[in-house]
Order: structure tokens, then sequence, then C-alpha cells
């Protein structure tokens, strides 16, 4: 159930919702995004949802903390969306309940919040809400997360490991996420928490993976499964491996890794890369 | 270009080669192989490229043995097959290159030896290779691989990891595969080095994943992305996490997972399961 919407501002007609039959767009946030000036991103996500008539879904999964969805649900309201629900899924029955799943088919966007990563895989994973929500977007409806929220995006997800600048062996766990953005692999709080070795390392070894590091109050909006544009305060990192040289597959225990090659991005607001092409799109000064 | 075949045997029609337009077979064999006697696995392998008209491309890269990729050309040779070749891809140059992507795209079966699977995916993830492999399964090509080889076959691939019967944290290192079976991870030599353990700790990861434990000398034979056929001598050990329950997000350090609810299956020679309705196919005595 995509909504198209347009919007007549002038001459200029602004698009604030999905197409009809095209993919939704997927938001993955570095964490920490603003929620008390601007609102830059997170008004992003309502205007893709469809604006006014959005219907937001708030899956608080990778929380610990109680009222985590609710405070979403009071900011996208203030933002003046037509509905904002929380889908409190704790359990995997939660995730099969059907009351859950028809809220998720109901809705034009779905806001995951941040939390615990391997809390969104092992309860939500192979579960109809899961599913669900990867339909949803398939027929256009937008798909959001922050921190542990974005790094459920991808197929291949960090599921927690160390920090530093250096790839070293073993740095990072990766476990299965909802595939929603297929040859990528995210890390968030990037810069913040120094994590660009262990992007590398994962990188390094498969290099069919994108390595895509998201700042805290940033996001990256993927569109059509092919370009990222870059929203928020801070940067997106960018690791292209395609012709990167390493030898992961020889360093024991905890060794570091050495590699050659690697083509690094990093892009502020505004910009936007194509992730077939593997260039920015958008002109650097 | 796909290859379809029919021999007829007294009454009974037999396919030898894939049906035009179908997705070729996967076949995941759990290292080592009979390579000297019946030869039951690597025959069933040649029999789904064509039978005599195959032609098979031997990828040797996780190998360090110089001859690895000899040994198994002479064997298909010594089955009857039209032509056999080795890929010598060692870099990921070698993997881009023309006249070995050409190899690959000629080819009826391809077939990746064992090794390290890391260098697999090293070396050929996201190249030309590694691509015109995907491309000609989807075509109709079978593709097979043993230890190593069958690791890298999934999406999520176990990279390197630990022994043991119980699940526990940072049991094993994941890495992404290539992708050709897209909702399973793969484990070999799975009851002769007690993998289990690792297993049910990766699905309880993401219960989205189907966990699939193949002995050695003993494959999984994966028809349409649906049905899992087992050949060989021992057993593949298939996890189903659909009910499972796992406190797997909370277990700090190397500490112990409880799992509950896992559906486990031991399934010998001659059984076939259902991966999407999770369930076998054949009568069990």
């Amino acid at each position: 159930m995509g909504i198209a919407q347009a919007e007549t501002a002038g001459d200029i007609t602004v698009r604030t919702g999905p197409a009809p039959g095209a993919r939704g767009a997927v938001i993955a946030i570095g964490g920490a995004e603003d929620k008390f000036k601007d609102k830059v991103i997170l008004s992003r996500f309502v205007e893709l949802a469809g604006g006014r008539d959005a219907r937001i879904t708030i899956v608080p999964t990778a929380s610990s903390i109680e009222t985590a969805g609710e405070r979403y649900k009071a900011i996208f309201l203030g933002l003046g969306v037509d509905a904002a629900d929380v889908a409190f899924i704790s359990e995997r029955s939660d995730a099969n309940d059907r009351g859950i799943v028809h809220l998720i088919r109901e809705s034009t966007g779905i806001f995951m919040t941040g939390g615990n990563q391997m809390r969104l895989s092992a309860v939500m994973g192979g579960t109809r809400s899961m599913e669900s929500i990867l339909e949803k977007n398939a027929e256009g409806a937008v798909v959001a997360g922050t921190s542990a929220g974005a790094s459920i995006l991808s197929s291949h997800m960090v599921a927690f490991g160390s920090s530093g600048g250096s790839p070293r062996q073993r740095m990072a766990q990766m476990v299965a996420g909802f595939g929603l953005i297929p040859n990528v692999i995210i890390d968030q709080h990037f810069r913040q928490r120094d994590r660009i070795g262990r992007l590398l390392s994962l990188v390094a070894g498969n290099p069919s993976l994108l390595g895509v590091g998201i700042d805290e109050d940033t996001a990256a909006i993927i569109l059509a499964d092919q370009f990222l544009e870059i929203a928020g305060r801070n940067s997106v990192t960018i690791v292209d491996g395609s012709n990167m040289y390493s030898d992961v597959y020889k360093v024991k225990g905890h060794g570091g890794i050495s590699v050659s090659g690697a083509v690094l991005h990093v892009l502020t607001s505004g910009h936007s890369y194509d992730m077939i092409g593997r260039r920015l799109t958008t002109p650097l000064g």
C-alpha cells in the first residue's frame, strides 16, 4: 500500500510519499539523531512516509528502556503525522502476533529504535513481523532505524565488536540482519566510537559488501537499492573494496590485517553516492 | 545456457541435466567425499551438470595445494564429462580476468574445492568471476563445493570458529559468502568436528537462517531454493529455529548461550527436506 502524493509549492512539485509500486526508501541513522531542534533526519523520514498522511509503526524491540517507543511516538505525532503506534514486540510470540503484523501492514513508515541489534535479530528474525517489514518496504513503505535499528537493516550485521583505527582479526562479530539492503554492511556511531578498523576488516572478508559507517546525528538514505543520500550533521564513510587486497584469510588470532587499495569516501549532508556504479553523483566543491 | 536431457532406461525417464530456464542445483558437500570407490556425490554432480555433455569448471581458490584443481579435473574426466578445466584464481585480478570469466560462462557445472573459505570470499567476493557463478546458477548451471567450497555457497558463511556441543558466545566468526543459498547457514565436517554448538549459536543469532550441518562424505543437494536432498555416506543435520528462544543477545564474553525450542533433523541419504515448509517430505521408516 504505497502512498504517492504531490504538493504544489509555486511551480515546484514536491513528492512527499513513495511512488506507487516502487521500493520504499531505507534510512540508516548513526544514532543520537536530533530530537529537540530541527529534527532534520526524523522529519525527512516522516516526509518520505507520506507527511501528514503517514502512518508510522515504531518497533522498540532493540531497547531495554520501557518508554523508548513512546518517546518516538510523541516526536512523530509532534511532526504532524496521521498516526503513530508502538508495536510492542519483546518475544518471538509477539513478533508472530496477528495484531502486531496488522499494525505493520497498515503503516507507510516503520521506525526501529536503538538498543541491542542482536535482540532485534534473535527476537524478530524469521517471524511474520520481520517478513511484513520486508514486504511493506518492497511495496513502498519507508523503513528507518537508528543505531541498533540501523545495523539490522542490512543482510550482514555487525552484532558487536571492538573499536580502533586498524583492522584486526576477530574485531567484530557478524550476525544475519533483516536484509533490506543486500550488499552493504552498516556500522553506526561511526566516528564517535572509532570503528573504521572493524569496517575495513569486514569489507576485507568479502569485498562484495560495501562498507557504510554512519556518524551520530547523520543518516544514509538509500533509494531504489542504488543511491545513498547523506542527511544530518556529520558524515557517512563509505569503504569500497572492489580493488582491495588483504591478507585477511591468513591472519591468526587477533593479529593485524593488512589491506591495500580500499577506496574511501567521507561524505556530508546533501551528497549522493551510486552504490552500483560506486561513485559520487554530486559535485565536490 | 541450461542443458536439459532425458535418457530412457526401460520405462523410466531420468533427467540428467537441469531444465531450461530453471535455477540450477546447488550442492554443498561436507568435505572428504569419496574419490576412489563409488564416487556417489561427485557422480551426482556430474549427472546434474549434464552427464557426458557436462562442461565443468573447477575453482581451486580455497586451496593452498597447487594440484587441488588438477586432481578433481582427472576425476571428472574419468567420470566421462565432455570437458573439465581449472580456473586458476589466486588473486582478485585473476578473478576479474576475461579468460577466466569466459571459462565460467561456458560451463554447465562449477566445482569449488576445499581449503580456506575466507580465501574464497576475500579473493573472489564482488569480482566478475563471483558474479558469473551466480548468473550461471540462475540460468541453470549446477554449483557444487566441498568443505570451504560448501561454506561459501550461502549468504552467511562460517569463516572459522571453535568446536563443541554447547553454544557459546563468539564461537564462530561469520563473513559474507557468495549468496547462492540465501536463508541458510552451512557448516561442514559437521559431526567429525563436533560443530553443533556453533551452529545453534548462529541460528540463535537470527533464526531466519536455517542451520545446515553436513558430515564428511555427505552432500546437501538444494533444488529450486526449496528442497534439500541428502546424498552420501553420513548425515545432514538441520536446525530450524522458527520457534526457538535464546538469551544470545544477553550473553557476555565467551559465556554459554541457552537455547530452547530448536527443531532438529538428522537425515541420511535419500531423504528430502522442504526448506520453505520446514518439514521432511520423505517417509521415515
